[in-house]
C-alpha cells in the first residue's frame, strides 16, 4: 500500500506531481477498465484532488465530496491505493464515499446535492465544540443547481459559516440540464475579469515554485482582489452574501494551489473557488494507445436489451401521442435518449430536481397533457412529498416509470430501488403497476399512453436485461388489462404470488414443484378475482418481491388473509451492500437456488423458515 | 352569492375598492374569529388580490398561489363569498386552494415552495396545446427560498418560459428563517432604484386613473425601464435569467395594476415583480374597535399544554446538554421558541428547507452533536430521501420530533401526519417510538438527550393537549426505557395493541370489557418481550393507530402472526377531508365509541367487522 500518499504529494516538484496524475489515471483506467464505474468524472479531477490535499488535510479538515461519483483519486491518496482493485464488488471498496470505509471519508453520499448542507451542519458543530478546521464542499455543475445545493447556500453567509465551495465545472460542454445557471456560467468566462484573473495569477506566480514565498503571494492576491478584479461581480453569488472567485483552471495545479492556499486563509464568510476542469481529462492520451485502453469498460456479454431503452424504444415509437417526457439528467439512463432523438420536443430534462419535476408534471397534467415522468427508482424518493401533496391528493393523471427498481449491484446501498413498492403502496389513490417482464412493461406504457389513464400511475422494472430484441417488441405490442397472471396453475393448495420481474427466478425455482404460481402485476390495486380465488382455495401462501418486506407487498397480503400461512421472502430491514445484482439476490434469498429450497420446505410442512 | 365579483371589482373606482377592502378585512376578521385560520397573511394580499383580479381572469388565466393559505381573498373574489362562512369546517370550504372547490382555484397547496414547479408545467402544456394565456405565480419570501422554488427559478428561462411571479415579501419585518435572501430584500428598499422607480410611477400615474390611458402610461414605463431604473440590477435575477421589476407598494391598488398591466404585456421571458405587503395590514383597524374584534380568535378552551409545548419546555431544561435544536420556520408552532427564549443559540432555524435541514443534521451528528429535528410530521415528507440516505443509511444518531403526527383537524389533507409510521417503518436502521401521553414524551426526550442515542430516533406525538401542567410534567421527569406498558391486564385471550396516545381512546373504549390493553410505545423495535407473551397467550389481536392502515403498525403484526385472529384499526386509504380533530377521529373509526363498539363485536365473537 502507498500510504500516507496525501502526504508524499507535497514533497513531490510539478513534474513529479504531472507523473503521478498519469500514473493514477492509468490504474483507474484499468480498475474502471474490469469493475466498470465513473471514468470521466474522475479523470477530470485527479490534477483538483492533487492540489487539494497539497494544502489541506484529508483527515483532520472536512472534505465532502458531493455526490461522491468522482471521489476516485481521493480513495488513492488516504491509504486506499491497493484495495482500489476491488473498487464496486462484494467486499471491496464502495464506487462512493463512506463513513465506515475511511476517516478520510467525511461524509457518504450518491444521490446528488447534500454536500453544502451536511458542511453546513459541520460547521455548526465546530463552532459549538470551538473546533478549528476547513469545511468544503467540491460539487459539480450538475449538483450545485438541486434544490437542497441552492437552499443551504442561502443559509451559509446568514449562518455565518466560513463554508469553502469548490465549484468543478466542466469546460467542454456544460450540461443542458443545469439550467439557466449554464448560460452564467458561460457568461463568467466571457467576462473581464476571467482575464484580468489569468493576469494577476501570471503577475504573481511567474516561474516560481510555490512555498516560502507563499504568504507574500497571497498578500498580493488579496491586494488583486481589492483592485484589479472582479468589477463585475456575479450577482447570484454577492446577492447570497457568498464571495465567488474564479473560474480557474482546474488542471493547473500549481495555479489551483495558489488559490487553495488563498481559501484556507480567507475567514471572512463562505466562498466559492470556481474551477474549469474537462471531463475525461487525459483520455485522449489512452486513445492514442488503444491496444492498451480498449474501451470504457468490458465489452458486456448481456443479452437482449434493457428495460430502459425498451421504455425509450416504446416511448419513441408513440411519439405522436399526447405526451411530455420529463428526467433528471438522465436521458441516457433512462432510454429516453432514444424518444429525443426521434422528436427532441418530446422529452424535458430539468436536471437533478426530482421534487420539482414531479410538481412540473402535475401542472402539466392540469393543462392536458399527459406527463411521463422517468426516474431511476432510488431519486424517485426525493419526490416523495412531491407525489403525496401535489399528485395524489389532487388524483392527476401522470405517469411514472421507476427505472432500476429492486437491487442495482455495484453501485450499492444508495443507489437501490427497493423502498419504492413500500413508499407508494402507502399513498391514497395511486397505481402500482409490476409489469412481469420486458414486453409486458411495454405493453403497459402503450396501454397507458394511448388509452390514457385516471390515476397516478406507477410502473417499476428493474435494472436487468429481457431477452428479446426492440423490434420483437415493438410488433408485438398490445393493450393489457393488468390483470395478474397464472404463470403456473397446479390443484395444489399452495400459492406463490410473485411481485413483477422476480417472477422468472419463482418460475425456475418451482419448476419441478406442484404448486400455483400467481404473476402479481399490481400492487395498487389488488386483483380482486385471484385475491378471492386465493381466499377460497389457498392452505399456504408465499409472496415473493424485490423490495423491502417491512410495508411491502408480502405484508399486504399478510393483513388480508389473517387465518392462513403465509411465508414472505423479500429484502430483509437493512441496506445492501454493493455487489454484483446477482451476488445481492443470492444475498436477500431471491435466487432461483434459494428459493427453490425455501419453497420445497414449505410445500414440505417445515415450520417457519422465513 | 356575491357572483362575479371578480368581474364587479372592475367597475369599482378607487375609493370604492378601498371601501371593499375594509369589507374584505371585516368578514375575513370574523370568519378567522369563529373558525380560525390565517388571518394576517390574508390582510396582507387584500389590495394584492384586487390589483390582481382587475387586471388577469381567474378563471382564463392561470393563477398559482403558493402554499395557499393566503387565499382566502381569492376565494371571496371567485363565487365563495357565502360559503366562505364554512371556512375550514367539516363539508365547507377548504383553508387551501382546491382544484375540486372552484375552477378558479388552479392548484391545491399546503406545503410551501411549490407555485414555481407546478407554473412551468402549466406552461409547457399550454406550449404544446398552443394555448395563450397568463401564467401567473404568486409566493411569499419564506416559500420563495425552499429549494423547488429555486430550482425552478433556474428553469423558467431555460426552458423559454414567459411565468409571472409576484414575490409577496412582508415590508415590515422579513422572518430571519429566509437566510441571506433577507438582506437581499432589505438591501433592494435601500438602493438607488427604489425611488427612481416611485418617481417614474409618479410622473406617469399622476392623480389619473387608469383606464384609456393605459397603453401610453405602459409605454412610458417601457421607456423609463430602459433608462431610469435599474443601473443597480438585482444579480441573483439577473443571473437566472429572470427580469426583476420592483419592489412596489403592495397596498397601492393603482399603482400595482399599473405594474401588473405592463406585467401582462411583457413577453420576453421569466419575470419577477417584487410587491411589498404589511403582514397583517389593516388590522389596526380593527384594534381601535375592541369590542367587535376582540382577538385574533376564540378564547381557547382547551385544557392542559400542547405536546408542542411540551417539547418545547423539556428541550428548555435540558438547554445545558450537548445538542442543537432545529426547526423549519416553525419555532412558534412547534414550541421551540421556549427553547430560544431560554437559549437563542440553541436553535436553528432554516426555513422552509427540510430536506436541508435534515441532511446538515446528519452533519452535526458526525460532528460530535446531538441534533433535534423538530417538524411537522407532514412537512418531515419532504426530507424522505435525506432520511434514508444521509442519515439512516449511514446510521448517525440524530433525534427527530415528529410534532402533529395524526390527523391535524381543520387544516385538512395536505396537513395530516398520517403517513409517518408507515414511510419511517420501512427504513433499516431507525427507531420509532409512539409515547403515550404527554408525560411519556416528555420522558422519552429526556431520556434520549440525557443518556444520547444511538441510532436515528423518530419521536411522533399528536396536535393534542395533555391534561398536566408544564411544572408538572418538569417535576415528574424520569427515564424510560421504551418497553411497551400494560395498561390494561386480564385472563382474556384478547389482546388491543394501540398505539401512541390513541391509547387513550381505546381504554375508554374498553373501561367494561374483560381484554387486555398494550401501549405500544415503539413501532421500531417491537417489544420481544410482549410479543413473545401475546404469540403464547393470545387468540384475538386488535391493533389501533392513528396513522395510515397501509404498511402500518397492523400490518407489521399481521406478518408476525399469520395464525391469528388480527383486526386492525386505522385511517384507511383515502385523503381525510378538513373537519374538527374529534370529526376526522370518528370518520376514521377511532373515536371512543366506534372502538367501543367495534371491539365489543370482535369479543363477541362477530367475524370479520372491519
Amino acid at each position: 500500500m502507498k500510504e500516507k500518499l496525501y502526504k508524499k504529494i507535497r514533497e513531490m516538484n510539478y513534474t513529479q506531481l504531472y507523473e503521478f496524475s498519469d500514473e493514477i489515471r492509468k490504474y483507474i483506467y484499468d480498475v474502471v477498465y474490469s469493475n466498470n464505474g465513473h471514468l470521466a468524472s474522475n479523470f477530470g479531477v485527479v490534477e483538483l484532488t492533487l492540489a487539494l490535499y497539497r494544502v489541506f488535510d484529508p483527515y483532520e479538515d472536512v472534505v465532502i465530496w458531493d455526490t461522491s461519483h468522482q471521489a476516485y483519486v481521493h480513495k488513492l491518496l488516504t491509504d486506499r491505493w491497493d484495495e482500489f482493485k476491488t473498487l464496486r464488488r462484494y467486499n471491496g471498496l464502495s464506487g462512493f464515499t463512506n463513513i465506515k470505509e475511511s476517516e478520510a471519508d467525511k461524509f457518504g453520499a450518491g444521490h446528488a446535492g447534500t454536500s453544502i448542507s451536511a458542511a453546513l451542519g459541520f460547521t455548526l458543530a465546530d463552532k459549538i465544540k470551538k473546533r478549528d478546521r476547513n469545511i468544503i464542499s467540491i460539487i459539480g455543475d450538475g449538483s450545485f443547481t438541486c434544490g437542497m445545493a441552492l437552499e443551504s447556500l442561502n443559509q451559509l453567509k446568514f449562518q455565518k459559516t466560513n463554508v469553502k465551495i469548490i465549484l468543478n465545472s466542466n469546460d467542454m460542454a456544460i450540461s443542458p440540464n443545469v439550467g439557466t445557471f449554464s448560460y452564467l456560467f458561460s457568461k463568467i468566462r466571457m467576462k473581464k475579469n476571467y482575464n484580468s484573473l489569468k493576469k494577476l495569477v501570471k503577475d504573481i506566480l511567474g516561474d516560481s515554485e510555490l512555498g516560502q514565498d507563499l504568504e507574500n503571494m497571497i498578500k498580493k492576491m488579496k491586494e488583486g482582489f481589492k483592485h484589479t478584479v472582479f468589477s463585475e461581480p456575479i450577482g447570484f453569488f454577492e446577492d447570497l452574501g457568498i464571495k465567488y472567485i474564479g473560474p480557474i483552471d482546474g488542471h493547473n495545479i500549481k495555479e489551483m494551489e495558489l488559490f487553495l492556499n488563498y481559501l484556507k486563509q480567507y475567514d471572512e464568510g463562505p466562498v466559492v473557488l470556481h474551477v474549469l476542469t474537462k471531463k475525461g481529462k487525459g483520455y485522449i492520451n489512452a486513445e492514442n494507445e488503444p491496444s492498451k485502453f480498449h474501451g470504457v469498460s468490458k465489452p458486456i456479454e448481456k443479452k437482449g436489451i434493457s428495460h430502459s431503452k425498451i421504455v425509450g424504444n416504446v416511448l419513441a415509437y408513440l411519439s405522436d401521442e399526447n405526451f411530455l417526457a420529463f428526467t433528471g439528467a438522465m436521458a441516457d439512463g433512462t432510454g429516453l435518449n432514444i424518444l429525443k432523438e426521434k422528436d427532441p420536443e418530446k422529452l424535458i430534462d430539468m436536471g437533478i430536481t426530482e421534487a420539482s419535476i414531479v410538481t412540473a408534471a402535475a401542472g402539466l397534467s392540469l393543462g392536458g397533457v399527459l406527463p411521463v415522468v422517468d426516474l431511476y427508482s432510488t431519486f424517485m424518493q426525493r419526490a416523495f412529498d412531491s407525489i403525496i401533496h401535489d399528485v395524489a391528493l389532487q388524483n392527476i393523471p401522470s405517469l411514472f416509470l421507476l427505472d432500476r427498481a429492486g437491487l442495482v449491484g455495484e453501485d450499492g446501498p444508495t443507489h437501490h430501488g427497493v423502498f419504492d413498492i413500500s413508499y407508494l403502496k402507502l399513498i391514497p389513490n395511486i397505481e402500482l403497476i409490476t409489469p412481469l417482464d420486458g414486453q409486458d412493461l411495454a405493453n403497459t406504457i402503450y396501454t397507458c399512453v394511448k388509452k390514457g389513464i385516471k390515476k397516478p400511475t406507477f410502473i417499476r422494472f428493474p435494472k436487468e436485461n429481457y431477452e428479446k430484441d426492440k423490434d420483437y417488441i415493438i410488433d408485438n405490442l398490445e393493450y393489457t388489462d393488468l390483470s395478474w397472471k397464472k404463470l403456473k396453475v397446479s390443484d395444489s393448495s399452495a400459492y406463490v404470488l410473485s411481485v413483477g420481474t422476480i417472477s422468472k427466478n419463482v418460475l425456475k425455482a418451482t419448476e419441478s414443484m406442484d404448486i400455483n404460481v400467481i404473476g402479481v402485476r399490481t400492487i395498487k390495486e389488488l386483483d380482486k378475482k385471484i385475491i378471492e380465488e386465493i381466499k377460497s382455495k389457498a392452505e399456504k401462501i408465499i409472496t415473493v418481491e424485490e423490495g423491502s418486506l417491512s410495508g411491502g407487498f408480502g405484508e399486504t397480503i399478510h393483513s388480508i388473509f389473517s387465518n392462513k400461512e403465509i411465508y414472505s421472502f423479500g429484502i430483509k430491514d437493512e441496506f445492501i451492500t454493493h455487489a454484483t445484482r446477482e451476488k445481492q439476490l443470492e444475498l436477500c434469498g431471491l435466487d432461483v437456488k434459494t428459493l427453490n429450497i425455501k419453497i420445497e420446505q414449505i410445500i414440505n410442512n417445515y415450520k417457519r423458515v422465513v
